[in-house]
């Protein structure tokens, strides 16, 4: 959904730092504003509007100027570039994921974030073996050329950061950018500053919360080629972001372990569903070799365009509006499906989908699909 | 290679016995023989001469009448039955093999051997974690209903049998029937004896010898539907167990381990070329499930009959002779490839291969392959 890369005004910037901070406006609605305004600000200028239209009563907040001056100059203060999906610096590989992150906190050196890059994640508590493995082909990695992305958890992740810490690597938090977590890896935090790159999507000094660890396992992912995972229990996080890889077309790579630890049952899994299986830096390295960054999937944009060339009526809006809702349920369907199910053409369903989201009464999801709230 | 199973006479299971046991004649070319001329006794009549124009100077050394009942006596006198290819008792997986031995001995519970088996094998210098793995997945196996197979070896193997013992175990020896190797598993190899089967190919009372041993392996791969591989460094004999299975069309299993453990590196190798993941005994049976034993393979009992039918002259084979063996080098060529490049009918190339087999100047392999010996 990434226009090809061209620099923002600041204005622009600040504008779309204003429109990602507004109420019910997640990334992929963030995306698809951008594509139907051509800028933020009117998209900005078209919010309030729209959110009425589709249902909402009391005005959407929106991130003050004054307020996203704010968070810009903290930024700026604790040493942190603000990066905007679509700007030449901003990584490739995650300007190519449905819900890249529209703007990202970078620390240390953001130009490693170039480099062709594979995630190394795992259970935060891993075997001794299972840490020093992953320390050891984090180094390979490194010295290979590679970017390291990890998240900074405890384990497997800081084993990774520790490897590769002077070959290059890349870790990506879960709250605000000057927000460190595990506390106890405040030094390697401080250690990938000087030597790498630390990454955020939160806002700065937004403390890590639950939710926020799946989002942040996306960019994770989104940054990498491809994402090995050392060490994973069944159900754990790291396979959330192994899944994550393989929506967004990366490589899925997994380390073997015995049966008798259940800290390989999640690993062997993997493998069994097809894995790269792992046990040196040159499989990893053998894995990517042919890889291009993914390309950008399938757009939108067309559709977009036929909906701003012939606007629908209120009165079909109003129509389409019940009829969406109605074929709508909390599991997610595609908008082809939507398109489908209500026999309407698709610039309605997509305007009036577009009007819910701001509404906060559907929500939208990587895959071109869409669930109530 | 073997016609439908039927009960043999005393006198023709002493002239197979008499025929595996001559020089040159081997488990191929023991199977054409029989093919060609329909019994054991007028295949032992056509040795001499098939031998002599072939090149053999010297006679063929046939096993005497007398030696031959020798043997059959010390296997009774010890309590082993013999069971010839092509008589319903020998195990029918065993039989669809292309050099299935022509005779086994077999201690203890024969009926065994006509259940669906799995063999286990693996190092025989495995970790503890190992041999508790195999010991208990065979437990599994056993209680449910299968015949688990191996060869008796230090390590994994005797984990298996230990395992399994109650349930169902079959051991598969390199040497005699009665030779006990290694000789600290004996109580093993009793227990084995008291509750399940010991299978045999070398005659009573040879000691094993290494080249036993990778022949001993294409039995037990040949009585199993599937193979698993608990630990295996590379290039160990467990893989030499994995390959034949994988020749013979059956299924290749193996255990995920640490790439830090080299006794890891060959069953994960196996998985980076598609063996069957193993966590718990259900992946097995899962594996094995709707797996028939595999059919015999495509026979050469239709150009035998060809050959039969158009016996060609001594001038022709003469020039035949010739052509084939500057055809032939060290590495195998099929017979199809053979026939292709000497030019000649396919009757005459495999007549003029069964007399070099038999002067001991070719080789026949499993797959209808041929080298020079």
């Amino acid at each position: 959904m990434i226009q090809p890369a061209r620099p923002l005004t600041d204005t622009e910037r600040l504008d779309r730092l204003r429109l990602i901070r507004t109420e019910n406006v997640g990334p992929i609605t963030f995306h698809r504003l951008i594509e139907q305004y051509g800028s933020a600000a009117a998209a900005l200028d078209a919010l309030p509007d729209l959110a009425k239209r589709g249902g909402r009563a009391k005005p959407l907040r929106i991130l003050s100027k004054a307020d996203a001056e704010r968070e810009m100059q903290a930024n700026r203060r604790f040493g942190a570039r603000l990066l905007c999906a679509g700007e030449p610096d901003y990584p490739e590989p995650l300007a190519a994921v449905d819900d890249a992150p529209p703007v990202i906190s970078v620390m240390g050196h953001a130009h490693l974030l170039r480099r062709r890059a594979v995630a190394i994640v795992g259970a935060r508590n891993a075997s001794l073996n299972g840490k020093k493995f992953a320390e050891s082909l984090a180094r390979d990695l490194g010295a290979a050329g590679l970017l390291v992305v990890s998240g900074l958890a405890r384990g497997i992740d800081t084993a990774a950061h520790t490897g590769a810490l002077a070959g290059g690597t890349a870790a990506v938090l879960a709250g605000g950018i000057d927000v460190v977590y595990p506390p106890e890896n405040e030094q390697l935090y401080r250690d990938i500053v000087a030597q790498g790159a630390v990454v955020a999507e939160s806002p700065i000094g937004t403390q890590p919360q639950a939710r926020h660890f799946p989002r942040r396992n996306r960019v994770i992912s989104g940054l990498s080629l491809g994402v090995l995972v050392v060490e994973a229990a069944l159900r754990s996080g790291s396979l959330i972001t192994a899944r994550m890889a393989l929506e967004q077309g990366r490589e899925v790579m997994a380390v073997p372990g015995s049966p008798l630890d259940p800290r390989c049952h999640g690993t062997n899994n993997l493998l069994r569903q097809g894995a790269t299986l792992v046990e040196r830096a040159e499989d990893v390295l053998q894995a990517i070799e042919t890889m291009r960054p993914p390309a950008v999937r399938e757009r939108e944009a067309d559709l977009f365009s036929a909906a701003r060339a012939a606007e629908p009526g209120e009165a079909d809006l109003a129509k389409a509006r019940s009829l969406v809702l109605e074929n709508l349920g909390p599991s997610p369907v595609t908008i082809d499906e939507l398109v489908r199910g209500c026999q309407l053409s698709a610039p309605v369903v997509l305007t009036v989908v577009l009007e819910l989201e701001l509404a906060g009464r559907v929500q939208r999801l990587p895959g071109h699909q869409v669930s109530l709230a």
